[in-house]
């Protein structure tokens, strides 16, 4: 069986195999996580670009029959580049993200929040207004957050505060709809929704991305037929796994069995 | 003239250079923050030896005369194979830091803070106790402390409170001296001194990094000859700079001119 290749610059992805998982169950996944390089969010368009080729690379030696940029600054940045050179379907979270909050807005005031290189990208400001020019569109790199969830600091003042300080201008703008955009911050759901009152809504890619895939698989009729069992899933590292890996793991409730390790330099360049 | 070589991950080790300059003025210095993959100080200790031998190989490849480990975690993980395996002396942070922490304390209780794969290492703890093997050593890893100071942080109620969980724990077990264990620390020294008061001695490797350098250079007989003038520095970055550049320079008040970008992957292995 031909794998869904999934690849994130870290460990965050795993939110979007969850929801590929429950959507999906029969479809065998190869997640590779760039964990040796993590984060690109705080770093240059090339070199995200340069590392996203690298990853996908590695994931067509596993021949992938898809590929899923679960990790936002990738998507934003690398996406429609993999689309042109890669032979198979790439499907990124942006778009599938900015479709789920321009459906959740009721005032038309988005806020986006996300790394800095994500944020800098303008990528989900112009998916967002591609679906509806006259949205209001609010945008804030949180560069904090991502070392704050790895800390493992989920419910924690000091984060609190950080998220604080972050959204208080989006919230003084009237925002109504809150773009989740980079797959670690679902873990940090219940402190957003702490901070912005229910009237606010949580928008992640994960869900959205996962349809987008069923959906792409139904067309392009690759999806497996052999709907018998619960297919595997891989997932492999470019460095050790630390002890993040517990805490999402346990965070989303995911078997992932022996982790592997691989290293990108030992993969031939795919340009 | 053959330059100093120095490394860091990223842009912290510039502490070390401005230590190296106001000592040794008339030496050239060539700079390379890996800034591409940072943070090192997550990474595992296979991944960490790995870049250093690459960076360490691009610092050959322009032809230092010695080569100056500016990164604590680096230091800790592969500063002893570094030594071992390079036909030029090596000279870490590790070693000076915990001399003059040993020199400094009064009470023999010595607090120890650094990223994660430094604490991990007992690098400080092993090389303090072969200078005083009486000594009580109490060492904690502080991650977020590198994302606050990148993020510009340094002055912040956040960030306070991030020291005080931190710390709290060192100061109840009633150290005199903490030793800076990271290159980027040196920048919240006003942070940690408000917390800790002044009773706490802070020991940053930097200055007793240079002196080590200078006793070595001199040692080998590599020391320049030509005191005429203040020598070229030359900063190379392997991903494009980012706005932390400027808060370090400016912090350091460190005269950088242009800025090169190299790629490590195009460089031959070492080994």
């Amino acid at each position: 069986m031909r794998p869904i290749g999934v690849f994130d610059s870290g460990i965050g992805g795993l939110t979007v195999v969850k929801a590929l998982r429950d959507l999906l169950p029969e479809e065998e996944i190869f997640y590779i996580g760039d964990t040796a390089r993590l984060p690109y969010g705080t770093k240059s368009a090339s070199t995200v670009e340069r590392y996203s080729f690298e990853i996908a690379d590695m994931l067509l030696a596993e021949n992938a029959k898809i590929i899923v940029v679960a990790c936002n600054t990738a998507s934003a940045i690398a996406l429609p580049l993999l689309q042109e050179k890669l032979s198979i379907p790439v499907v990124g979270v942006i778009q599938p993200g900015a479709a789920a909050a321009a459906s959740a807005t009721k005032n038309g005031h988005v806020g986006v929040i996300g790394t800095r290189a994500t944020i800098e990208s303008c990528a989900y400001e112009t998916a967002l207004r591609a679906i509806d020019k006259n949205l209001r569109i609010i945008a804030r790199a949180c560069p904090l957050l991502v070392p704050l969830i790895e800390e493992g600091w989920l419910r924690d003042d000091v984060t609190d505060r950080a998220i604080a300080r972050y959204l208080a201008p989006l919230v003084d703008s009237g925002i109504d709809t809150l773009v989740l955009g980079c797959t670690h911050y679902p873990l940090l759901r219940d402190a957003f929704s702490q901070f912005l009152g229910s009237e606010v809504n949580l928008v992640d890619s994960a869900q959205n991305c996962a349809r987008a895939v069923t959906q792409l698989l139904e067309e392009k009729q690759i999806a497996t037929t052999d709907t018998t069992q619960t297919a595997r899933l891989t997932v492999a590292l470019t460095d050790k796994p630390d002890a993040f890996l517990d805490i999402a793991r346990e965070s989303l409730q995911l078997e992932l069995g022996e982790v592997l390790v691989r290293d990108p330099a030992e993969r031939p360049r795919h340009r």
